[in-house]
Formats: structure tokens, sequence, C-alpha cells
């Protein structure tokens, strides 16, 4: 008989939240987890099975610790990716393949991607200085991104006019034409080795303007069903010209004028599918289970309605977390509570999210909304 | 503000499947979990926050462990119960409570209970020797049962004439007439400090005979709504004459002509209850976390049909474990696995269970069927 899932050993470069959900789902496989993360008291390191504390940039601490793995997979894209090219060289399965994370970490060449592959996707242009900003074609205002390491909203600003490109970022960077959208939409895909594909039904999302993180996520849509097909062949089309293995979420805008443009890619679990955990039959840290290790895909349909919160750490308040009003929510019908295990908040810190299910979906927002102002992280 | 769910430790006696799936929820709360268990290699090892290697039945042991913990529970009825009343006495929250469990530790001491509640049960005699067997004046064929440490089946057996009785256990026994039941249900109910009670729907449950273990379960039931009531109001009726906090399992049988007959309890998460894991809003192991840390139950109700095989070690099969038939059935919608970490299969040993959720009942028990008869746990 050939090796099984609870016969191998999964390597998790990152040992944040989407790790921890990621090994909840593991679990039920008996499938021996490997945290490699520079913080010590990481929300994975009680879960795991062998937690490392150690930097995941750094070639040397990277390849030692994909040695002890069967399969690699990554939480977080800023890893160090010629640790995980060497590992493939010397035959592990590295899911996502390095070149697959190499090219989503820039996202300059992520957007050269979009054009080559006729991905629609907003104008764009590579910038590596305030002059390359000054003479660009593409006109005030206009988003400026920084190509490597931005997350969570970091490393994106908007660009008014001259004056702010005084205050820019500096280094390789990107402009972008300001999209005028209505909505902004996700659809996260998974691909197995064996080339079968299925993508979860797009969700629509509600950003936190002040910290440019997803605050409400809604599942399913009700934008027309050619919207929708329309998004998922998108999110379709880019995973199998990435020839990716494992879970790709893709990030789209409709416009005002009924376009889909595509923002970004990250090639893992992601805010976009925390719902799928109790809202759809299979959910997204399990796809991954199952496409990394090249098991059959699961059902991807919407059980119910469902909306989902992030928990972010309050406005001015530092220190360990409290969860304010968590009793209250809790007496709600259908609601889930994620804490992500992290000691400290900080403002805008995700600390964990809340789901909430319902058969009405008005039902369910307005749900969400009381748990929105009623559930405060403080310190 | 008061202390918090995320704030406190909880001490699990016993860290098998039960303890495991119930850290699985805890993980959601940031609760801190200890784990003491007699075997190096238990089920939670290796995602508790501290497991303990160590005996559940010795005073010291137990005494000592539970000083760590705010709250204490239990996964097995099979405890040292002296010392969950000495750090009671101490202030400790012991949820079920020590005299709770001490009353359910012994099947003679259970059915005196009944009978002094008004519970329906099936008429019993407590006999301690094969001359009390001899002497009973309970009629042949009839169930003999040793008054403590039975567990998944052991410590039943079927006395059909006085030859068998040469044969029976020794010690402290109760037999107890054969009853002519056309089913086995179980309710499961919870009770919070406050005094809420709250019954999850009756379930139906299917037993393999060579190893009188729960083989298949179904929910919800399709018996008739007044039956249902029935058996969900005797299960709230026990709970509140016992004052318990925490779950308590109540299996039943339903006899030939249509009365309800209270067969044991069981303090705890309970496999009738595993397919609530994905079939109903609530689990029952985050009920019993909201049920012994007083926060509000939650809600009860079936999602969908839920079909739960328990997953058994094949007859003739001792060693490393191995799950023959997992890719094919991984391959059918609406199918969950859930393995319990253990390395060595035996014969009839629960290595897992595997739940199917379907909007189709029929469809359901067709996939349960199937999925039976594929999927073998050999060495």
């Amino acid at each position: 008989m050939a090796k099984q899932i609870s016969d191998l050993k999964l390597g998790i470069l990152g040992g944040g939240q989407l790790g921890r959900m990621l090994i909840q789902e593991a679990i039920n496989y008996n499938l021996t987890t490997l945290i490699l993360d520079p913080d010590n008291e990481a929300p994975c390191k009680h879960i795991a099975n062998y937690f490392e504390c150690g930097s995941i940039t750094d070639f040397d601490t990277v390849y030692n610790f994909g040695k002890k793995a069967d399969i690699i997979t990554i939480e977080i894209e800023k890893v160090n990716i010629e640790a995980l090219e060497q590992l493939e060289k010397e035959g592990k399965h590295v899911y996502p393949q390095s070149r697959v994370i190499r090219l989503i970490q820039d996202k300059g060449v992520q957007k050269q991607f979009f054009k080559e592959n006729d991905i629609p996707t907003a104008p764009f242009q590579l910038v590596n200085s305030q002059e390359d900003m000054l003479n660009s074609s593409i006109p005030f205002p206009y988003i400026l991104k920084q190509r490597k390491d931005g997350y969570d909203g970091k490393g994106v600003m908007k660009i008014n006019n001259a004056a702010d490109v005084e205050n820019a970022f500096e280094g390789p960077c990107l402009i972008e034409e300001l999209v005028d959208f209505e909505k902004e939409i996700a659809v996260i895909v998974a691909r197995n080795p064996n080339g079968d594909v299925k993508t979860f039904p797009m969700v629509e999302m509600e950003f936190n303007a002040e910290a440019n993180l997803v605050e409400f996520l809604i599942s399913p849509s009700t934008y027309p069903e050619a919207i929708q097909e329309r998004a998922e062949v998108i999110a379709k089309n880019i995973a199998s010209s990435l020839n990716i293995t494992g879970l790709l979420a893709v990030e789209m805008f409709i416009t005002r004028d009924g376009n889909i443009l595509v923002n970004e890619l990250a090639p893992r679990p992601h805010n976009s599918g925390h719902h799928t955990i109790e809202g759809n039959y299979v959910s997204q840290f399990e796809q991954h289970l199952r496409a990394i290790f090249n098991l059959p895909l699961g059902d991807t349909r919407a059980i119910n309605n469902a909306v989902m919160i992030n928990l972010l750490g309050e406005k001015n308040h530092n220190g360990v977390a409290k969860y304010h009003g968590l009793e209250k929510i809790m007496a709600i019908d259908g609601v889930y509570v994620h804490l992500y295990g992290k000691k400290y908040t900080k403002p805008f810190r995700k600390m964990g999210h809340i789901t909430v299910v319902d058969q009405n979906r008005e039902s369910a927002i307005e749900k969400a909304n009381y748990i929105k102002n009623t559930l405060k992280v403080i310190s």
C-alpha cells in the first residue's frame, strides 16, 4: 500500500492563524504537522506536532526545516524561495511550487503575468523612483503598491497629486489606475497535481477603509449568475495558467460598468475563505490539504448564508487581549467564534473572526452588524 | 472585567478521542488545555497545551493535576472521585460534579436513581454472586452488567440459562430484564450552572452485534414528534434531577409496544453525538464547553441529515494502522473524516469516525453503507 496522508509530515512555513486553522483540519487526518515561525508565541505553537522558532526568510533555517517534512506548504508568501527551490531539487514536494510563490511575491511580476495571460486587470506601470512616478502616463489619483512584502493593507497607498509623491514609498513599486469599483469580490480555487480544479462560490467583501482590511464578507453572492460564473472562470484560468498545486485566492473588483478586474493573488488559504469552515460543505483549509496531498477535491457548495466578521484590535488598545461582549454574541443562534490564540492586541491586529450562519441572508447580515458593534478586542 | 474563557485553564481527565475533539473546539476559544492520560501516545498528546502521562485513577496524580487547572472535566467516568471531591472542597470547579460521576460510575446506583426519580427503565436487581443470580426473580434470558468499569460494550453479557451463570462475571453486578426493543436511541442534553437546559434532537443507533458497539447513527430521527419529545423530556428531567453541569448522554430503548426505557447515562461528550460536529448548528463538544464555562448554550437544531459511521479496527488486524479505501470515500460529496490519532489498530478498536451529511436522508444512508463496505482499518 502506498504512503497515506496519515503517514506523512506536513511542514508549514508560518505559524499564524492560517496555519492554525489548517492544523485544526489536519488533526482529522492524523497528519503530523511541523511549524516554522519567528515568533515563539505563534498561534500554532501548541497545536503542532513540532514547533521551531526561526526565520522563514533565512535560507539555512528554511532548508533544514524543510528536510524534516514530506510536503512543504506556506501560510504567508514572504519566505525564502531559494531554500524551497533547493528542497524541490532534492525531491521534496513544495506546494504551492516555489516558482508560483516567486511570481506572486512580486506584485510587479504578478501584474505582468496577468497581462501576458490576458487576465483582465487595471492598467499599471512599474516604477523605481519618485521621478518615475511623476513621469508616469497614469493620471492622478492612482494607487501605489510596493512590489514586495505588502501584507494586510500595508505597502499600499493612494497618491492624489504630485505633492503626495514626495511622501511615497521608496524602492521597486507599481502604480495602478484607480478602479471605480462597485464591489470587491473573491473566488478561491483549488487545484491538485492530477489537474482537478474546483472553485468556491464567489463572495463579496467590505473593507475597513481606515485599516484597509476585510471587515465583512458575505457568502454566497447575490450578483447575477453570469457575473459569478465569469469570476469563477477567471480564477480557474489563473490556476491552470500557473499550474499551481494548492489553493489560490483571487481578489477581484466588479467595476461600475460591470467588468471584472483581477486585483491580486494569494497562493494559500485566505481571509476571504474563512466562512467556508461552517458555510460550505468543505472548508478552504481542508481543500488545501486535499489539493496538496493529491486527494479528491471536496464539495465547495455553500450550505447556508454565511457572513464573516474580522475581529480587529480596537484603536488605542495595546496589551493583553480581552474579548468584551463575547458572552452576548454567543447567545445568538448560528454564531461561530474563532480566536487566533494571540495573547497581545494592538490596533487593527487580526485577533480572530466570527462567522454567522443563517438560512435567511438579511438576518445573517443583521446579526453580523450587531456583532461588529458589540464584540470589541480591548486591553 | 471578570475572568474570560480565554484566560482559563481546562484540565481534562483522559486524553482519548473525546478529549481530542473537545480540544479541537477549545482551540477556537483560546482555551488552555491540560490533559492527564496513562498512555504516553494518547490522541490528545500533541494538541493539548500541557500533557501529563499518569494514572487518572490515582488520588495523588489526579489531585496534583487538578490543582493546575481552573475547571476540571472528564472524557471517561473511571477516574479517582476522591481527588475530585478534594479539589471541589478547595474551590475548583469540577464539571460534571464528582457526585454525578460517582452516581453514574456505578450502574447499580444509576438504576436505583432511575427508580427513585420515576425514570422509566427495565426492571433490575443487584447481585453479588452466582447464587444471587440463580435465585433472582428476573426470568432467563436476562442481561448481566458489571456495576463498574464497563466501557464500549465490555462488562455486559447475555445470560440465557443456569449453565451460563457459571461463566458469568464475578463481583458486584446487576441483572436486567431483556428488553424487546425496536430501536436504540439517544438524546444528549446540556445544562449550565445557570440552570439553562437544551437537548440535541433524538438520534437512532444501530449496533454491531459482535462488538456491542455503535456502528451507525442516524440524525435526525424519523420517529413521530410525540415520541421524540417524550425522549427529550426524559433527558431533561434526568439532567435536572442530577443538577448536572455539562453534557449528559442518555441512551434509551424504544420498545416494540412504543414505550421508552432509559438504558444508561454518560456525563460527557458521547459517541451518539459525533454527527453534531457537521450535522447540527452547535456540536456536542462546543456545547460541553459552553455548559461548563457557564456560557449561553448553542443552537442544537440539525442543519442536515447526518449519518455517523464508527471506524472500527478490522478483525484479525493488529499493528500500525492503515486506512484502506480512504481516497475512494473522500471522493463522495458531504463526507467528513475524523481519525483519532491512534497509531496501532486492533480488532474493534475505535480508530475514527466518518460523518455523511446530505439533504436527502436516503442518499445519506446509501453513502454510509458504501463507506462501511469500502473503508477498512487494517495493519
